[in-house]
């Protein structure tokens, strides 16, 4: 059997999505141990043991870190700019030092097939792998490239990162991460992912969104932009990761969309689990 | 750990189903270790061992049983009665004496929640548990109590049964279900359903179907017969048995309909842990 480190940081507010992503993980990746490390604030210790038994419980382990202020005393912190944004870029500083690559998800993922080709990614100096979202007029990507000034295509969404702990410890420093918000304050939008994009955007992997970041909204997209080989058939048999970005959420009950049957089945799985826990 | 029975019959057309039914019973019953029972014919021997190999990936284990020719020779068969139509009614002669009751499931199904209440039904008296389909209009209903000249309300679908086979082994006779079938033959459609409902309409025990046995293609009656209730998020929350009865099944690329993406998604499940094996 063999071990994948997964990240998530989150708040309270985000943990029965949570839940479902990681039911979703551990279902499709029988073969595999998880050590899971969730970078938090905010989240009462009774909750943290509940996942932690829930981990146990799939043949995971949870390693709870809880984000410290003070070292975050230097980072441009505003409303617009919460702290919650620099965890998954800073990763490397609060994760242990054996570790020498780490996957990234945000909770609003269902993970519907196994992980190892993206987790084994070749990541020969790359800091991250991730995958920019495929889209068909192309106007998102010239605005943002506008913006930003940045010059490769593709904007990369954060929802999906692979993380090479190796190389980022000796290139990815947090003074140039806190310079370069300070300087951009003003033009940020999506702080994470623009700065990931503007500082470290030749330094990322890019993957295949259709397999590692299908946007579950962009159903049309896919199919339309693959000459109709991406159908839902295609999709249940390649794609690994779907997100629910945006702003249908499969947890709200008016906008499941095509794929919202997964995640309201994977929600369900967890809320068996534990009948008195909310998860959807 | 407990222990369920449960009861397939088929031949080799349906094996690859039967794989996504067996994947989706022990994704969902993780508390439970099964022993399968598959009455079928013309079934090569490599087949049988495959899926034996497969039940047993999963901590259960096949007890495969081949239907002796002798024993159906005074059945009335022609090509309207095959003989794999006396598989479930005549189980409780093919299985082991030792077993007091068992699950009967068609292989057009997905399992999506724990099976343990309905294993669990109280049968005293019954010889069978089954669901009659929930049916707005009335119509069929009307039609099939003419036609069989039976009491009582409901029609049951044998796609999902509970066999009762405790008192089935005192009460229910082979001659009276060959004799029955030889007074009827003129009349029956769907041979087994229309013998469960004529013979032994009586002795089942009735079921919620939107519980236990799901029509996968009548969202919308049940919607509107729950008076809005059984939604999409009721169905995952609630149903356990979803049924792809009729001639539209998950398997066939234009007739997916609403459920079709759980099917596909277990069979994605099934196809990677044999990538040699067709399972769509």
């Amino acid at each position: 059997m063999r071990t994948m480190n997964l990240l998530v940081t989150l708040d309270e507010n985000y943990l029965p999505p949570l839940y479902v992503l990681l039911q979703s993980v551990f279902v499709n990746n029988p073969q595999t141990a998880f050590d899971v490390y969730m970078i938090y604030d905010s989240i009462r210790e009774e909750r943290v043991a509940a996942l932690s038994d829930f981990c146990a419980a799939h043949g995971g382990r949870l390693y709870p870190i809880e984000a410290r202020e003070d070292f975050f005393r230097d980072a441009p912190v505003t409303s617009r700019l919460p702290r919650a944004m620099y965890y998954r870029l800073l990763a490397r500083y609060l994760l242990p030092g054996s570790l020498d690559r780490i996957l990234y998800l945000d909770p609003d993922i269902v993970v519907i097939n196994p992980l190892d080709r993206l987790y084994d990614a070749d990541l020969d100096g790359f800091l991250f792998a991730g995958a920019a979202h495929t889209d068909i007029t192309g106007v998102t990507e010239r605005v943002n490239q506008l913006r930003l000034q940045y010059e490769r295509p593709g904007y990369v969404n954060t929802g999906v990162l692979l993380l090479n702990l190796d190389l980022q410890r000796k290139e990815l420093q947090k003074e140039d991460i806190f310079a370069y918000i300070d300087e951009h304050k003003h033009e940020l939008i999506l702080p994470d992912q623009d700065v990931l994009n503007g500082l470290y955007g030749k330094r990322v992997l890019l993957l295949d969104d259709s397999l590692y970041n299908y946007a579950a909204h962009r159903y049309e997209t896919y199919r339309i932009a693959s000459g109709g080989v991406k159908t839902l058939d295609w999709v249940m048999q390649n794609t690994v990761i779907i997100h629910f970005c945006g702003k249908k959420k499969p947890w709200i009950k008016s906008s499941r969309g095509r794929y919202g049957i997964l995640y309201q089945h994977y929600a369900a799985m967890v809320r068996r689990q534990a009948p008195d826990r909310r998860n959807s």
